[in-house]
């Protein structure tokens, strides 16, 4: 079993290190780094090979092996990746605020590292350079554990990167591996409260369970996604359609993809026939509820556990509402907390919508897909947070911060 | 036992009204409540009464009972809390800021409640009346569990805000009180992740422990302070003296309380005897480093386990130390995160102990005594976080938010 406290000493001794370093020495190793992780191509390939042959042995469904598999093309994307996150401003120092107070003493609210994080992932071996990034512009340590799928794509790209560091006279513990990828040692980096300072679950809604349950170290939850699009009585057909196709079938597999639609009942007659053809050239299959049932052509009936789940496919949850108000309370009952979207020319419906749906994102007028990162400007991101603590929606660097007040004085004493 | 699922629904059900309820009403019924409490003084004191015969019988220690005893002037002070709370601005609502993105989407990022609390706390009855008020005004539900100590008295203040609230046409669910102080109940609140959004633990290092190792809720740790002050070779001898006796003995019983003395080697034997007839007014104890040791007129050794000690006491921990990096290395590897103090007329060597020294406050010459709600100006506070995630340093109104994104499109689709 791997050492983690002796991983978590390392981690917490070079935080140190990483909290005195400028953004350009940063920024300069990133691009280091992306230029080492092209560079290294064969390599990573050779390692990529190991697992895949191991995966084929196992019988591992196609997806699956997709999501393993890096090509010349997904690399030089990884390295991409890693330029952006080069590019980006850099958090850390930035004082948000300062202000003085009654005692005349100076008080600023600064950025400053999380310090050490855990990453704990499945079988996308882009995680490990993407966190690896991320955290390193953020001057915060990471311990990455994936998963053993992928474990010999992952320990050669930490090789990789732990490389240039040591090159370039930084400690390599900056970005660490757990190499054993054995259940009970990612049982005991969930409750390493010692030395991480936070951990991030990145993968399906089981995995994100687990480190729920079973962490003691502060968790953020992230990724899934049970989205709605309410099409009111008063929205444009037009606009429904289009907007609903984008948030169901633009990209079916991620988390801000749409799983169900609600229509009013005043529109449900005259709309859902022109969805049902839309949705139909995707190949979408329809789990209607009884009203919808009898309008479309070719649907099954949905169950109630359909309205709970993310099918992350082309299938889609459709209910007729009655009301504004039935839709608010539907998804604010079924939801993920995630990504939501009201199609309405109507003013109060739509403040109502956005005021009172409770979720990371929600949208009038708007695909779902426009939850990530990029789409909202802040650039590559660690997830898409669907708790409420620290961070909700896209996380990207600001995210991996927390603060520090720092109080100048002149020999003040507390009354 | 206590049915906790029918509370988190009740709280869960009522936090959707008072999402809607906007801030004339809230400051209004806080206004009713400290009004009730003062009005209901004599209710409040016979239920506290009854604690107070239970604990005499259980020969509970005389500081407890200080703690747990209420009086008509404390009573006051409990209402004067809640119309201070009144009069704070409400963070709900507010935007904090508001872009246009590539595709023309309105993105606002807006402050909301979190949703329901979970407050685990111990004897201090004002515990219950202070994070009502808080969470009340910041539109969150909570839940309270209070020490069984105090049982009589936190039901009996819980019953006075709850018929406020039932007289003005709100749901009393807003503030709950876990009638069951058993210990099953607390670790079953602990794991009520269906319906609690957060979990704030007050009172002692060893309530907060058990929370943090229990729960699968997300939990703010808050309080512990193993606080140092650090005195430089530049420092003046007179500030110095000053804010550390400040820093140990105006309030030894908190946790912005100073524990560790620190003093560089240059200026210990100067410094240190006019520090010792400073402290001995006060009766402080000293625990000494062998160097300190032999310049103290009275001193006890320093064990190991003293420099991690958070005293809560007339007693103070003293170590020379060989440089102000020394001093750092030492902070960083005993505090508890909380609030560290340089003494120095130097520039450098007090920007190196703000960007180094890793806690929720760093003060160059002042003392550790100013972290709190009041002294920064956000007001009163739940806690003084001393984790990194979502807070850190004192939680006011505004830490006891999330945030959820607001997008106003015109009927964009990703691409």
């Amino acid at each position: 079993m791997t050492d983690l406290i002796e991983l978590g000493k390392q981690a917490k001794a070079t935080v140190y290190q990483l909290g005195l370093m400028d953004t350009l020495q940063k920024n300069e190793l990133l691009q280091k780094m992306a230029d080492a992780i092209e560079a290294q191509t064969e390599t990573i390939l050779t390692a990529n090979a190991k697992d895949l042959a191991a995966a084929s042995q196992n019988e591992v469904a196609e997806t699956m092996l997709d999501r393993l598999r890096l090509t010349a093309d997904r690399i030089r994307e990884m390295a991409a990746s890693i330029r952006q996150v080069a590019t980006l401003p850099d958090p850390i120092g930035e004082v948000e605020k300062m202000w003085r107070n009654e005692d005349g003493l100076l008080i600023g609210k600064q950025r400053v590292p999380l310090g050490v994080l855990g990453i704990i992932y499945e079988s996308r071996p882009n995680v490990t350079t993407d966190a690896a990034s991320l955290c390193f512009k953020t001057g915060n340590a990471v311990i990455l554990r994936g998963g053993k799928e992928a474990f010999y794509s992952n320990q050669q790209l930490v090789a990789v990167l732990q490389t240039v560091l040591k090159e370039n006279g930084v400690s390599p513990y900056a970005i660490q591996f757990v190499e054993d990828s054995s259940r009970a040692t990612a049982q005991a980096l969930m409750k390493l409260n010692d030395y991480l300072d936070v951990l991030i679950p990145r993968g399906g809604a089981n995995l994100i369970k687990t480190v729920v349950e079973t962490a003691t170290v502060p968790v953020i939850e992230t990724g899934t996604g049970n989205c709605h699009v309410y099409i009111d009585k008063d929205a444009q057909l037009e606009m429904a359609v289009s907007i609903l196709v984008n948030a169901k079938c633009q990209r079916p597999s991620v988390c801000n993809a749409a799983e169900t639609l609600l229509i009013h009942k005043e529109v449900a007659a005259a709309y859902l026939p022109v969805i049902e053809k839309a949705l139909k050239e995707y190949n979408v299959e329809l789990r209607a509820d009884s009203h919808a049932l009898a309008i479309f052509q070719e649907a099954i009936p949905a169950t109630e556990a359909d309205w709970s789940t993310e099918f992350l496919d082309y299938i889609l949850a459709v209910k007729v509402v009655d009301s504004l108000e039935d839709a608010i309370e539907h998804i604010n009952h079924y939801n993920t907390k995630h990504s939501e979207s009201i199609i309405s020319d109507n003013y109060f419906a739509t403040q109502q919508f956005l005021q009172r749906v409770d979720a990371a994102a929600v949208y009038a007028n708007t695909s779902t897909r426009f939850t990530d990162g990029f789409a909202f400007g802040f650039g590559a991101e660690i997830g898409i947070s669907t708790q409420k603590l620290h961070a909700r929606g896209p996380m990207g660097l600001m995210e991996l911060t927390s603060t520090k007040y720092v109080i100048y004085g002149d020999g003040q004493s507390r009354q």
